[in-house]
């Protein structure tokens, strides 16, 4: 999944999303690693990625990884899918720490779980116009059939918190029919907000297709791969999941975002199950 | 509606929006003015502006009208529901020229056709938070009830193209259910983009409810205020509604875009009812 080797002391971790999707990346990462500082950056001023332009997301893409080197990260997660997809070979390129993306370890858990070799990807439509997961899968798998899928209503349905009433139902029932009479064994839920709906997309596909969240699957190969081949430089103020403290330098969670702090706070800590304190507003553009 | 003279020839309108929904507001027009030369640009690099802070929204908007005025335009309409409740104030005091909302077109036909003066506006969060309708409204009725509401799910259903199917119901019913009971007889379609979903909202509202498109609103205001005022310097190319010329400097219609003129011409197609062809890319950050 990783190819490089970490040969530094890993302290702080940044994580960047398009907005609050991200932060079910961050839940999982600092559940997986609590001993790790991480700061998290939300570009909710220009928030959402998935509809916009390859040019467009590499772009602020690479004003977000600059704003998280400026603050001494070690190492860089995409949380955001579309970046991952369209963004990360730009962004590797570009800065000499480890950037880690999300779509490789979801395609990597995906392939350990099928048998079959049929997965389903869905995903914003820029996520799934890429075909990044495919290539991903098909690296590993050469034949394995994929088949891919945007569902653009998961997002504002997993922010309005209609995850699991009727209405979210039929949505899932309409986008994920073809996907079923594919007869896939696994579906890959591409895109940060999906996980929200997984109950309701996992009634629907039936209890025979595997669900792969890749927000767990991120934290899981971060944490293999640093258990095994670095340093942790554990944070003296290492906080148990939950407990935000409030904000300061050098403090062990801090949150960012570019707009709007009073939504973040609202639908954030809907994601988090917990409150998120003082997030910051920062400008990142031209960056 | 329009407190301000226009002593000058308008020759050139320009219109704005956070995207692809401004474009029913720009039909409209064009459809009341066809002899009227009309530039349209949608900031879809950075769409949605309905769930960002004022602040943004003014910074957004300013870059907008600035780039308008560059071009040259006697007019600056803002079609973006959001733009027209946070920013119309600012760039009043900024610019020269007239600039012109939906805000005050719908709420000058709502207190128009109101007998029980009890009204209903749904809009973005930032919309209804901002209360700008309710402001506009009181001003002409002062005693007029009015229930605002939000309907984050309305846009992507209309981007979608699910205008009229079972979930589209589903979904109003749910959102309009306090709204019915509250016994409205006028109902704001505050959104450019919910104007689409308005055989649905009808049907879930009643016939006795009567429905406010506010992109006809503004299309009639300025069409009335023009004839009366102004002199209208008559396009020598002019078209019909439905006939946009390849792009080219000096032509009567020009479409520009942020980002992505893919899904623009896409969605945008949809929203006309004919073909857009040749958006412009630009980049209005820093204007």
């Amino acid at each position: 999944m990783f190819d490089f080797a970490l040969q530094k002391e890993i302290g702080l971790i940044g994580v960047f999303d398009s907005g609050i999707g991200g932060l079910t990346v961050f839940k999982e990462l600092h559940g997986a690693l609590p001993e790790i500082d991480i700061i998290y950056l939300g570009d909710t001023a220009r928030v959402p990625y998935g509809t916009k332009s390859k040019e467009t997301v590499i772009r602020y893409s690479t004003e977000a990884a600059k704003f998280l080197v400026k603050r001494g990260v070690d190492l860089i997660v995409i949380a955001c899918n579309t970046s991952s997809a369209l963004a990360i070979d730009s962004l590797r390129k570009n800065f000499d720490i480890p950037v880690i993306g999300v779509i490789e370890a979801g395609a990597k858990r995906a392939c350990s779980l099928t048998r079959t070799e049929k997965i389903g990807v869905i995903g914003t439509q820029a996520t799934v116009k890429s075909g990044a997961y495919r290539e991903e899968i098909r690296k590993m798998i050469p034949g394995a059939q994929v088949i891919s899928l945007a569902c653009p209503l998961f997002v504002p349905l997993a922010e309005e918190g209609w995850t699991d009433n009727n209405i979210a139902r039929e949505i899932a029932e309409l986008y994920l029919a073809d996907m079923k009479k594919a007869r896939i064994d696994t579906l890959i839920l591409g895109c940060t907000h999906y996980p929200l709906l997984k109950k309701t997309i996992g009634k629907v596909m039936g209890r025979n297709v595997k669900l792969v969240d890749s927000a767990q699957s991120v934290a899981d190969g971060i944490k293999n791969m640093l258990g095994k081949d670095t340093k942790l430089k554990v944070s003296e103020k290492a906080q148990k999941p939950g407990k935000i403290p409030a904000r300061k330098h050098g403090t062990v969670l801090q949150f960012y975002v570019t707009d709007s702090t009073e939504r973040f706070r609202e639908v954030g800590s809907r994601f988090l199950g917990y409150k998120i304190r003082n997030p910051e507003i920062v400008d990142i553009t031209g960056e």
